[in-house]
């Protein structure tokens, strides 16, 4: 195989038939510069991470975040052309968000790109011109049935109105797919890092991914391998923007084993329908609400590294009691939590969101950076005592010690260590 | 930045401080072999995807498939040294898995490592001379509460035994984590390409993802960063191998909108939560159970292609009908569908299993692809009539007519054209 190590992607738009490039450089004559944070899209320019048109590419990585690699089996495989390019029609957001002044700030938002559901408005003259430009959000609207919302409805918690919640006890909802796209010099000040640090600890320590990250300083978009968040909106969404409406909000991180199963040893489940319960209250008497999903599994650790977790936690001296809670993941982990909810706000500022009325989270990771973002927040909700399985009593009462926020009393280290959930042989 | 172009991971322990090396050449002299599907964990050989100590590593990426970003994150914000090592105690599945003659053929399993889980056994003699080897397997015991469960308690179709399900309505299970360790020569063979095509495809797909895919034929292993899979088995988990206690079984395909939202616009919670009652029906009854959960979010094309796909669907002239299903997605995506249920078989054979008695699913290229890497299925379970969304007519329809599993009578391209889904804007 011939291998020429100078550049990828070419400069011009080479066939993929000849020589590999293995890292490029910045030479890439054709392509459109970034200008993060700028007011108007045709300065600000398209996010372009097609691999069909090389010539093109502005940014570091490609679409649909770690996808992208089922969509290179689907070429090996020779299922799919390299050059197929999506077919947009009626593909259009079905609700107009923004655009906000928060858009036009290039700190505000570094890990989303806002234009990115309403490219064909934004980018319509560079897509005429023949650029490759995709969405890296999608907006769309859906009705969503939810047990525990059918539960509530029965015990008379809620009442369907026709509009918000239906007769059937489905939930009418406007929802949005989100990847993440990353501007490194943003991304690295938020960590408090150098750009060149960030850009080297990102090659090296995923086993040396995209040594562009490297060798090419002058692209600093980064289209990341990740999954990316969804949010749910109940209501308008263009109440989202409008602090003088009542706005119910809940920042869910993914939780599989609860979010689908029903695992006992935590509350993600259990509180996501509660917010979910409240945004629909919420929405009812004239508000608004809003649930953004964050694929973020395990505390971002992966579900591999939660169960080595679950079963140091439950085997350890002692059982599984609650003042040895975050020392368990420590070990195994090397840190408590690799969420870093110091991106996460910028989904709300994409949605123009100011203030918070009712945020359905007692995390205080969350809501310091919420806070620490700019957007003003008011009550804070807790989970009602009654939806905590027995087992999670363990997790949620360690949380409150370190911080979570509790309108009751704090379990102080005494407490934590007499709260005990079950062993792994147990019933 | 001082920048050397020459080797990643260097064939020693090299500092961090120094050059960066953006790939690396076969000299890894400290590294061990993988004899992929050799019998004895000795002459197979540990995987090793450390980032700590480079100069022991043999594959290509790293752990924790997609995380291994926030990881990344984690040593940047300075939260995570890189240099540390998880420590495993009490970790160790709470199940016995395996052996199974399955594991020792390099053409079965292909990506996932089989000693994934029990690497303590396996590799003792390596981890004690201080090779860093992770788990790429977890396995541990929950207790999963389903509403859904809850309801077919009170409607009388489940009753609690205290053993598979509980008074409380919990089901008992074993669950698995496992993380995705590709095989390339087996991966290529089974999407009939060449290895040099295939990680050509997935270098150059990606955006210049893994230059080692290209420079290093010497490592044969790639961890690549998507998400992996969850398996819940009800019943005792060596029984999945013995072929005459009945099976009842689901593989089932992520799809955050309806498994945790409760979409209508599709069956994939309905089915799922069916698949759990029937497990535990079979399980109640001598049997065992087992659900396969894969991360293949939206046919593995992510949540924004298919947000853009219903967007098509329902605007499109004559409106959402089952004919024109999976145009859209083809006009959108290229292709119908990216799951490629080729490497879905991996995960029974590594459970050890040869027979399928009840299989919980309509799809033919699950069964197809079951069937064809030799286990055997008995009865089709379809999706009862009663469990099918309204506006999820359209997808099952048009799946049917495409050659899914029935019992009913197929519908013809004159139905496909009848059978309509809801506007955007109907309520």
């Amino acid at each position: 195989m011939a291998i020429d190590a100078s550049a990828f992607p070419p400069a011009t738009g080479a066939s993929h038939g000849g020589h590999i490039r293995l890292t490029s450089h910045a030479s890439s004559a054709g392509s459109r510069e970034i200008n993060w944070g700028a007011a108007v899209p045709s300065h600000r320019g398209p996010v372009i991470g097609t691999t069909g048109m090389r010539a093109q590419r502005n940014v570091i990585g490609t679409h649909s975040g770690s996808y992208s690699v089922y969509r290179a089996l689907a070429v090996a495989a020779g299922a799919l052309s390299r050059e197929h390019r999506a077919d947009l029609t009626n593909t259009a957001p079905t609700d107009s968000i923004g655009p906000y002044p928060q858009w036009c700030d290039p700190s505000t938002i570094v890990s989303i790109d806002p234009w990115g559901a309403m490219i064909a408005e934004a980018f319509s003259a560079e897509l005429a011109s023949g650029l490759d430009i995709r969405p890296t959000i999608a907006v769309t609207k859906a009705h969503v049935s939810v047990p525990e919302i059918a539960e509530a409805i029965t015990r008379g918690r809620l009442v369907p109105d026709g509009r918000v919640l239906l007769p059937s006890g489905a939930a009418v909802v406007t929802k949005v797919a989100i990847e993440p796209v990353w501007f490194l010099p943003g991304i690295a000040s938020r960590f408090g890092c150098t750009e060149t640090e960030l850009r080297r600890v990102l090659f090296e320590e995923t086993g040396g991914m995209f040594p562009e990250l490297v060798t090419r300083p002058d692209l600093e978009v980064f289209l990341p391998p990740i999954g990316g968040q969804t949010v749910y909106i109940f209501g308008n969404p263009t109440d989202l923007a409008n602090p003088d409406v009542e706005l119910t909000a809940r920042v869910h991180d993914e939780c599989n084993g609860s979010d689908v199963f029903g695992s006992d040893i935590c509350t993600c489940r259990p509180y996501l329908t509660h917010a979910i319960e409240e945004c629909i209250r919420g929405t009812q008497s004239g508000g608004v609400g809003v649930v953004a999903y964050s694929r973020k599994e395990g505390r971002a650790l992966g579900e591999v590294t939660k169960f080595l977790v679950y079963n140091a936690r439950k085997r350890q001296e002692g059982g599984d009691t609650a003042d040895q809670y975050f020392a368990r993941t420590e070990c195994v982990a090397g840190v408590q939590d690799m969420r870093f909810q110091e991106l996460m706000p910028d989904v709300l500022h994409w949605l123009g969101i100011r203030k918070i009325h009712r945020f359905v989270s007692m995390s205080n990771m969350k809501y310091d950076s919420i806070v620490g973002s700019g957007i003003e927040v008011g009550e804070r909700v807790n989970i009602p005592e009654s939806l905590i399985p027995l087992d999670a009593r363990v997790e949620i009462d360690a949380k409150m010690a370190a911080g979570y926020f509790t309108p009751g009393p704090v379990p102080d280290a005494e407490a934590l260590k007499r709260v005990k959930g079950r062993g792994l042989t147990d019933d």
